[in-house]
């Protein structure tokens, strides 16, 4: 492998990984879909937009030329919104190098197809398994910028690649772990937004500890149902990709789901929300296809069938918690 | 069943579980070590010390008198310090009432035998196990006193008894839910309390939600080890008293053990955090009987290990933090 690495998207995450991959000794080139983010970038080595007040690295350059920033690289690293994957893949493809592997960072499932996002990958881009990996953890976007340690998961079917790419990417802070198993990753990523706007909806009507720490453990449980009716590895979802990413988000007061999740609380209609911020909060989204997908394989998954019926308008966070207050005690395992 | 329930011990877990007992329809009776305690209690229907700017209902009444608060009680309540129920037993046991139910709150392990408190009580009392059950769940003291809803779970190796118990001790902000795996439900209890201490030593030192996040990944993986090795389901610590119990000591700043392990944190010695409280953090002693538990039985465990140094003043936390950062990258499940 090279030294270049393209990241293709500027929001928060793409531009605090790429800060993880200058100081693993890469070259980094983020393609930015506004103009005006890739020239903050190269000008005044800040995104002031999504990653305000932290300087970035000089390895770490910008352009909103797709092509540009894939002239080179052998490793991309996929940062968009999980809904615009597809859209925007084509634009891409055509400057992705032969061989280089694609790297997803992105946790969401699409609507409609209820796809992956290694399967989109793998649809769009005609791209085969050993050439797809997905990173996640419990990364919350700015700590990672800091430079607080943090540990992840590195995975690909093909080990090898895995454990290529676990040297490229591990800096000083940042420490991956490499995994085989990118389904239960994927979905543990992609179960967790939901889960945290389930966690901010209780925090914002007021609910404690106990009941946040009841719904994170009744989230997994429902994460690790769906995912392994799909295929994944149960350890998984207890690592670092599952668990680990699932308490960081939901304890986190920076976690844009948990966030989104304490507005609705809070009384705010998801139209106000929308209004009031640029960032996405995947899981206003994912929390239809997960329930979907749930529904499709016959998997009870309370959580996401909740927070879907809140996100629609046809439930109350009041009501939600309530309902899940009321249901029938039983034997914790049945 | 009667509906008489006899609580010993009179700390916040022991008087706050004694208002659950009482809004689920059962006269209560507290024994307190302190006759003070007693007092306030009975007077002011408040635990002055160890609740304090709580009503107490008021079928909850104390005593200093183990033959008093015993005397007609079906169900018998331990909440005594861990280290101290083997002392306390032989004062209580000749009244308890035959075929009562022993109800273990206590989370620890025995310094020197390295028995779990069910053990204790087993031995000591020469108690078979379908009268022997344990309440645990993420179950923060002061928010139950509050009424906030809670989830745990009730366990009993005869499931009819915790079904039985279940009834007893279900109210309406209390769900408790059924399991016959003790042995995990007592391992959960324990050890959270642990890397409680270790989450406290690194928010105190100041690092962020990834690094708790995935310290509380890599302390419920070391729970279940341990607890496996010794013959608990794995479910059981996925679960409420596992995982809950866990995300709601190491989240809260309410935890006693997460506050202990902060001021670790903040450089101040185990002799200086004895000298400034009252309460106990079971975590500091349980600690050493979990690390000898694991070096018996061949379990890797370097959670426990590394708490246990900074407690007996071998490691700092800095030290304690920086060699959990340099650990050789791997495979997550390997």
């Amino acid at each position: 492998m090279g030294d270049k690495i393209a990241v293709l998207g500027a929001g928060s995450w793409g531009t605090a990984f790429s800060i993880v991959l200058a100081d693993a000794g890469n070259d980094v080139s983020i393609w930015a879909r506004r103009e005006e983010v890739a020239a903050s970038i190269n000008e005044r080595h800040e995104n002031v937009d999504y990653l305000s007040g932290i300087e970035l690295p000089r390895r770490i350059t910008s352009t909103h030329d797709p092509e540009q920033a894939l002239a080179g690289a052998d490793i991309v690293v996929l940062a968009v919104p999980s809904q615009s994957l597809r859209d925007n893949l084509p634009t891409f493809l055509p400057y992705v190098e032969q061989d280089a592997v694609l790297v997803s960072l992105m946790k969401g499932v699409e609507l409609g197809t209820l796809k992956r996002m290694s399967e989109v990958i793998a649809e769009v881009g005609d791209v085969g398994a050993s050439r797809i990996a997905v990173v996640s953890g419990p990364n919350l976007a700015r700590e990672i910028a800091r430079r607080e340690p943090a540990a992840s998961v590195v995975a690909c079917a093909d080990e090898a690649v895995a454990t290529q790419l676990q040297k490229r990417v591990h800096s000083p802070a940042f420490r991956p772990y490499t995994s085989v198993d990118v389904l239960g990753c994927e979905f543990g990523g992609a179960y967790k937004n939901v889960v945290a706007l389930c966690v901010g909806m209780a925090v914002g009507l007021g609910f404690g500890d106990n009941t946040t720490a009841s719904l994170i453990t009744r989230g997994l449980a429902e994460t690790a149902r769906l995912a392994m009716n799909q295929g994944a590895n149960p350890l998984t979802l207890m690592g670092l990709a599952g668990l680990g990413d699932l308490v960081a988000t939901c304890s986190s007061p920076l976690s844009r789901n948990r966030t989104f999740g304490e507005k609705l609380g809070h009384g705010m209609t998801v139209e106000e929300i929308y209004a009031s911020t640029r960032q996405v909060a995947e899981g206003a989204k994912s929390c239809s296809s997960l329930r979907a997908l749930a529904a499709a394989t016959g998997v009870d998954a309370p959580i996401v069938d909740a927070v879907d019926e809140v996100v629609q308008g046809r439930l109350t966070t009041a009501q939600l918690m309530e309902a899940f207050i009321n249901r029938d005690t039983k034997a914790e395992l049945s």
